[in-house]
């Protein structure tokens, strides 16, 4: 059994005509007409196949095709279909369509699933819309993780909250409906392009997660005093020199915690940035990357921050500020998404049989799957990223055949999971 | 004696007419033109005076009154009227006009001096004619630290080099005859617009300069490697870190140096700058100012820097480059130019006599007088500059009363000092 390069060429193609920006990239935002007119053709597709139907209160897609085994939890596979502003054709589409196709092969050579199968297309994962940390909304109402609050604070770029855009959509958002029971879901699998350089770079044509990072952002700011390049030094409050010191002391910490963790200060912002002035204020972004759940659990890396931002304004009597930058509404931000191992090792296998090349590769942005790792066991497939990897952009670009021989591994992968 | 408010307002306006950019500010490179014009007229009105007129090698135009002394040194006063690109009409030419104001004064009240008396007035004090550390021309060549070199390779926005623009403006420049004996010229005398928002604060009509500090300018550069936010530690050169390192060491070192010093890295150019990207080349620049000619013989500031660049090297086993940045051809380019404190009490006095409000003030960029100031006794007045001090563009501005103001200091002055 493959997928059909053809079919999934022509969903994409048909994808990207919903765009609001046609000419200038792909432009589908939650919500929005476009996401509509694609959510229609969706399941007009998933009709064809013959698959029940069904949305939750989040504008969540389903497609389910029953198993032999009665109650059983679900296995779901799909990705997103919205797209940032002036995005491209292949960022979640090429998820939702590689999934797309492969219920269709599964019903046209009428295999016979024991646990039921859920195609599963989201319309907000995108957190471009609603601004930062409004992502990822479908899997987090589905995990219960979504709030309220955000529904009713966060705006799009027409003014309308998270709320108001659903209402207009035709949405009545239930959190507590939305909620899946903990163990309802058996397996949560999603393909997607890499979003990154490497696959392509590497002449690799599948790329399989076994965890994607935990992220801590945080921004700090050291509040000078100007002053001219004559100023004594005993007078000054220089906000590069505190920040330097910070910097200094945090890569020193975070290289004693080991292996499991990363971090580091990559981008400054020094008002005035003058060679004949003391810089006045700095702002500095800090990226922690962890890689295993117990150094997020030994450490408090916001306090660990703190500690140091102290240290540095008690030695130099220089004000700070410190903000965490929460990018998805997850419990513990820091912590990394670990991927089911037992399945990386099948699709290994899958990937040898089909002979198609693979790496393990662990690089990442946000992900619905990264939101369901901790509620079922997740796994996701990348492919390539032509193009040095822009995403997000109109040049975004995967070859169709790539997307075909991920399906193929998604395929493979689903008919061995979802048996007995 | 005072000087008149309308024939320096009268002059400045004229010389403001000698630009290439009309309506786009004052344009007058050196060995243009407009210089010849401008040149022209100083000429006429040094005439009317009945100043014994001369030119050295390098175009720097003098006016002479003899005193009563034989063979005795002379007192120069004056400055330049070149101007950068689109520059204003008061740097330098606010100088030129005091100063021959004051000699029309001195020779309309037939003063008698004592030691001979010379207006200077210069045409190539600006950099950016031909570069950086290609300004204060004819003070060099009066010094005795122009080159040969210097004259054949740098070039003007038209190609020429110094020699040839020269050489179309009429001057054969002879280095030896250009240089004068030492002890030849009793003082240098130079009012300037403050090119910095001070004065004009702080209400003050007089600017007394006790020094100008000695200015040190560095560049280095730390060679990092490019990697993503999850590149293990201790596989890194992060350049952001080195250049941090860097900072809290110099920092460090120089406040160790005590008050005659200070220095700092005011500016940093990362790349790529991203939260999400190890910094890969990080560019700094430091800033020294010293302000004893003690300081300067103690350290070696470069030596100072490339030690503590080394150690980082030496410490993450990363690669830097350091350039000094020269700023004029100096033999001592980081040492304070102290200006003659006798003088400095005498032009307090003599504000005060005159009622005229006045602060020292030592913050200043590049000046003629800075060359001066190792050969001779220097002195410079500053007056105020209004628009927040801001200069080398059209919205230069200084008050015609506030050089009038100036130049009666300058006058009273020179009659001091020009009796024996």
């Amino acid at each position: 059994m493959e997928t059909k390069l053809e079919r999934i060429q022509s969903d994409l193609e048909t994808l990207a005509t919903y765009t609001s920006t046609p000419g200038n990239g792909v432009t589908r935002s939650s919500y929005s007409k476009e996401d509509t007119l694609a959510k229609e053709y969706l399941i007009k597709e998933m009709e064809k196949i013959g698959l029940h139907i069904y949305e939750d209160g989040f504008g969540t897609l389903f497609g389910r095709k029953e198993g032999t085994l009665k109650d059983a939890p679900v296995i779901m596979f799909g990705s997103h279909y919205d797209s940032v502003v002036n995005g491209g054709a292949f960022d979640g589409a090429a998820g939702s369509v590689a999934a797309l196709e492969v219920m269709r092969v599964l019903k046209e050579n009428d295999f016979v699933n024991d646990y039921p199968l859920e195609l599963i297309l989201m319309n907000a994962e995108e957190g471009a819309t609603f601004g930062p940390s409004t992502g990822v909304s479908n899997s987090r109402a589905m995990v219960g993780t979504m709030t309220e609050y955000e529904l009713k604070t966060v705006k799009n770029r027409f003014g309308q909250t998270k709320l108001e855009a659903m209402a207009e959509y035709g949405l009545v958002p239930d959190l507590e409906k939305a909620k899946r029971k903990p163990g309802s879901i058996k397996n949560f699998v999603e393909l997607h392009v890499e979003q990154g350089p490497v696959l392509a770079k590497e002449n690799v044509e599948i790329g399989l997660i076994s965890y994607l990072a935990g992220i801590g952002r945080y921004t700090f700011k050291f509040f000078g005093k100007t002053g001219d390049s004559t100023a004594p030094m005993n007078s000054r409050k220089d906000a590069l020199v505190a920040t330097s010191n910070f910097i200094v002391k945090f890569d020193e910490a975070i290289k004693k915690l080991g292996k499991d963790v990363t971090g580091m200060v990559g981008k400054l912002d020094i008002i005035p940035n003058s060679n004949q002035f003391v810089p006045e204020l700095v702002e500095g972004k800090i990226e922690i990357r962890t890689f295993s759940k117990e150094i997020t659990e030994k450490v408090n890396f916001k306090q660990l921050i703190i500690d140091l931002l102290e240290s540095v304004k008690n030695q130099f009597a220089i004000e700070y500020d410190l903000q965490e930058i929460k990018r998805i509404n997850y419990p513990n931000p820091t912590g990394p998404s670990i991927m089911c191992a037992e399945n990386v090792k099948k699709m290994e296998k899958i990937c040898d049989d089909l002979g198609y090349s693979h790496i393990i590769i662990n690089n990442g942005t946000g992900h619905d799957s990264m939101i369901m790792t901790d509620f079922t066991d997740t796994n996701m497939i990348y492919v390539p990223s032509r193009n040095n990897g822009v995403s997000h952009c109109p040049q975004e670009w995967t070859d169709y055949i790539d997307i075909k021989k991920g399906a193929d591994v998604l395929l493979h992968l689903i008919m061995d999971i979802s048996k007995k």
